[in-house]
């Protein structure tokens, strides 16, 4: 895009609005770091290297930069800005001061519970922020009805809508099941984003050999879901742009720096990426700043590892036009390091403005107030009786044979388990000595009253339940524990805050994050959210919880779509079988 | 793009129409080797790795690849296929042999001689053939008429037409005066390529510091040329695509390569280009598989090098979701080398077929039969006299200081000499032993009868002349000699073939290159224009004549846009002033 401004303060005919001097430019067009001026104007990063004369008038901001590196603006290509918990102002507001200037988020969480009219409060919010929003659309707008009940269904027909906007980067998540089934509705979505010149992003979780071949064969451009270093090797040389994960609760970033480390292979389509991170994730450990640290440790080259989180995506995402460089036409997103290695942000220019100084912002965006679309999202079709939350017993059993959720504490893939439970008083109890728990996922839109249940391994929770509203892709009521009594004051307690996360013992609530905001986000800060969740994981630690991230190991239980099994409020999903299928295997 | 019989192929549920077995994969994403089999269908890449069982059935074509590496078909980012003086169908026969499946190239000089309808002929010729045309739109279809006479008149409306395309890659040659210049017509042209998400390649020669920094700002996604290390690196660090050119009268890549070998810069976005080759550089060196040995001689790592010919180019043309690179849904086109470092080319599989075997085409293209608009394309407006072709001397002048247009044999750029000169018989003499020689450039259209006139030093010839009916971008008739009447028989030769490269030599034609087409391109095959180009070359030799190509030099000291001087049929140009020029500065 021409923009005569730029081009005069270029040329020196016009004075910049600021100039950042005497830094020192990481460039990752060419992986160099040397000595260099820029020039900025609306918003625009005009001139790089020696300025001209002229640049400097008497309203131009002038930063010293000396003794500091200057970075591109960090990018994460993939995340769920969602799982935060945090309103998207109060993202921004906390990952700006990492030095995140961009971020692509599907935004499908709030769309899924509060329809395209919550979808376009968030984009409309983002607009005036210093963090610029992309928003990769939903490619699995399927009725997914039969298998969850959800707020609003997501239809084909918002694709077509959704896709031509400008924030829209392409797809989102294009799943392989639906690929390999030739699925003319994905060929229809894809062939509309490949006419658009947008990207379509893969999901696609531990998928191999001739599967690979046949999903990334048609034109899918990145992937999110290695979670070890073959599997990420095998999806780059395969051609995607292998977006490397260190979230909350998946933690394969440092496996997958593995093939650069150990195999040595150009990392010019590797970027890393947040996909789920939650507010303690982001205010303890960090954003992008925190996967810069991690891969520089792994051994990755400094400036390669700045790549990772600029340049890459950006190319990736294919907003390498305005993002991912500190160039001329640039969009001016620039973080000042006293380190490269250390990735110790200091100050923060987003869209030309100087937003964070020696690690603060210098004015922390308030959010707007929310439409009633996203209020008041939390109902029941009936009242639930603690009884609703387990496992009738066919007459006569004494015992059940059930499938079991394995879930992990570094992984979103769960095993398939098996375990032998005793029936007690007409319903299949849970057996804490196994940690084998009660799971149940309760319809939290009023519509049809669904529980599903089964049983899960992996919390080994000794008492009392921990329950969430946050449960992708529907965002029913999740809950685990180790009898119904608690698990329901749980669950009956997220009604009443209208979304939530809760942990319950001895039948009373003794933590709790309020999530007012769809049932997802918190109007709190960043830091109120992170402390209450670290309390609520002190409580969870003494109740015997050995789970990293409970809360987001739990959210993820939900999504037919991760291997093997996931619950909704229909009931226990065999997603390899792509079905649901009933936790009971046989009665004795 | 989904296609549902490359998903089958690659899952193994159909036979492949070829397979490729036990060849070294080059895997340009990773940059590594190592083996690997292919499977192909509908012209596709389906399978890439170990191939399921079923995708070899009865007519399955295998070709054993054991003991040869496996690379993506090369791509040349910026050629006018023109200067080959071959028509595409036997430039296509000439590339594929080295390895060559894609090309982009601006056709502009077909469509200044015979307008869009011209251009569509060579489209419609070039659909069939193996090596993939994609056509960048001239950006510049400004009236130059004040400065050069064409047969078509390029028109800005053009673009419009023409740009979206799906052939059409994105604009050409991007000029950096009307940027500067902050020209509506620039930023117009420049908004459609961007809402249409094409590329704006650029042409800045000789620009660095603010002035790159300003053309740069306005979303010129590549520069090709650079002449020094210096200027490839500047522009690199600014963002630019570099394509690094290797042409017949441009060899600028052996300086520029040095950015990788003395600075070790990332190379992602840095490819090989010719901008402008004949046919005896591609008959005698070759075409990307040159370079590639070049960039390997100078130290370049071989696989780096072989990126800078796939990969690289593919993206830097926005192309690379068909092109680049050997892995699934891309165009099957897969160059079998015996030798990395060597880059000797022995088969060649483009558009899913076997082209090229043990380095001999297995089907030669036949050109089609062209219509009238590419033939008789050269008149004049009235007779021409020898004396018509000199400077006619103000009455009484003895002697005339003179610009000179100081070619070099290295390079396109030329200097702006001076010199004095004897008048002779009221015209200006130029002078053998000084090599300050006459040159014209005769409008050849039957338009207006212009002839601009000048000297020229470089060309060293100390008898005859040459001249030559290509001549960027009008492709007027230009002439070099020592004497006029030798410069007028190889006028009124063009004339009668027309268009030509001519020797002539005390009056004699002493050989010639019909160029039928358009003035521009010959019938014969490459072989034939080579060896034909070859005893022009030592013809002018015996002359006295020290260019290298001096034919290809002579066609771009007619363009305007390269500094510091050109010839128009209007007269000299002084490309930094940007205006014709009086010849003689002075008469004594």
């Amino acid at each position: 895009m021409m923009d005569t401004k730029v081009i005069d303060v270029a040329l020196g005919k016009k004075s910049a609005d600021m100039v950042i001097l005497n830094g020192n430019l990481i460039n990752v067009h060419t992986r160099e770091v040397y000595q260099s001026d820029v020039s900025i104007v609306d918003g625009k990063i005009a001139g790089v290297g020696k300025l001209p004369e002229g640049v400097i008038g008497p309203d131009t901001q002038i930063i010293d930069a000396a003794g500091k590196y200057l970075s591109p603006g960090f990018i994460d290509a993939h995340i769920h800005f969602e799982s935060s918990m945090l309103t998207f102002t109060e993202f921004s507001n906390t990952v700006i001061k990492r030095g995140t200037t961009a971020v692509a988020s599907d935004i499908m969480e709030i769309t899924i519970v509060a329809g395209l009219e919550g979808l376009k409060e968030i984009l409309s919010e983002a607009g005036s922020l210093p963090v610029s929003l992309y928003y990769p659309v939903p490619s699995f707008m399927g009725d997914e009805s039969e298998f969850q009940t959800t707020g609003s269904v997501l239809s084909a027909s918002m694709i077509e809508q959704l896709l031509p906007l400008d924030e829209a980067v392409g797809l989102a998540e294009v799943l392989v099941p639906p690929i390999l089934a030739k699925s003319p509705e994905s060929e229809k979505v894809i062939a509309l984003a490949d006419k658009l010149k947008k990207t379509a992003e893969g999901h696609a979780p531990a998928t191999f050999g001739k599967e690979l071949n046949a999903y990334v064969s048609t034109g899918i451009r990145s992937d999110h879901e290695s979670t070890t270093k073959e599997e990420a090797l095998e999806k780059v040389r395969n051609g995607l742009r292998v977006l490397m994960r260190e979230g909350s609760a998946s933690t394969d970033l440092k496996d997958c720096l593995r093939i650069i480390t150990e195999d040595n292979i150009d990392p010019r389509h590797l970027a890393m990426i947040s996909d789920d991170v939650d507010a303690l994730h982001l205010v303890s450990l960090g954003h992008m700043d925190h996967k810069i640290r991690m891969a520089v440790k792994e051994g990755v080259d400094p400036v390669a590892a700045i790549q990772m989180a600029t340049l890459n995506p950006a190319e990736s995402l294919k907003i390498d036009d305005l993002h991912g460089s500190i160039s001329p036409g640039k969009m001016a997103n620039i973080v000042l390091l006293s380190s490269i290695e250390e990735c110790a942000v200091k100050d923060v220019v987003a869209k030309g403005s100087l937003v964070v100084k020696d690690g603060s912002l210098i004015e922390k965006s308030v959010p707007p107030t929310y439409a009633n679309v996203l209020r008041n999202t939390v109902s029941f079709f009936r009242e639930i009786k603690s009884s609703d939350l387990l496992i009738k017993a066919q007459d006569g059993a004494e015992e059940a044979v059930v499938h079991v959720i394995g879930a992990s504490p570094v992984s979103l893939l769960t095993d398939s388990l098996e375990a032998s439970l005793p029936v007690k008083d007409k319903y299949v109890a849970c057996d804490v000595s196994q940690d084998i728990l009660h799971i149940a996922c309760v319809e939290r839109y009023g519509k049809n009253g669904n529980i599903g249940k089964s049983f899960i391994k992996g919390f080994s929770l000794k008492e009392g339940a921990l329950a969430t509203s946050v449960g992708h892709d529907h965002h029913n009521i999740t809950v685990v524990g180790t009898n119904e009594e608690d698990m329901l004051v749980a669950v009956n307690r997220i009604k009443e805050l209208d979304g939530a996360l809760v942990v319950v013992r001895d039948g009373k609530v003794v933590g709790e994050i309020p999530l007012s905001i769809a049932g997802l986000l918190s109007l709190e800060s960043a830091e109120d959210v992170a402390k209450e969740q670290e309390h609520l994981l002190t409580e969870l630690k003494e109740m015997g919880c050995t789970m990293a991230s409970p809360f987001m190991s739990l959210s993820f239980i939900t999504l037919i779509f991760i291997p093997d099994f996931a619950i909704t409020d229909v009931g226990l999903m065999d997603v390899k079988q792509f079905k649901i299928i009933d936790p009971v295997i046989s009665w004795r």
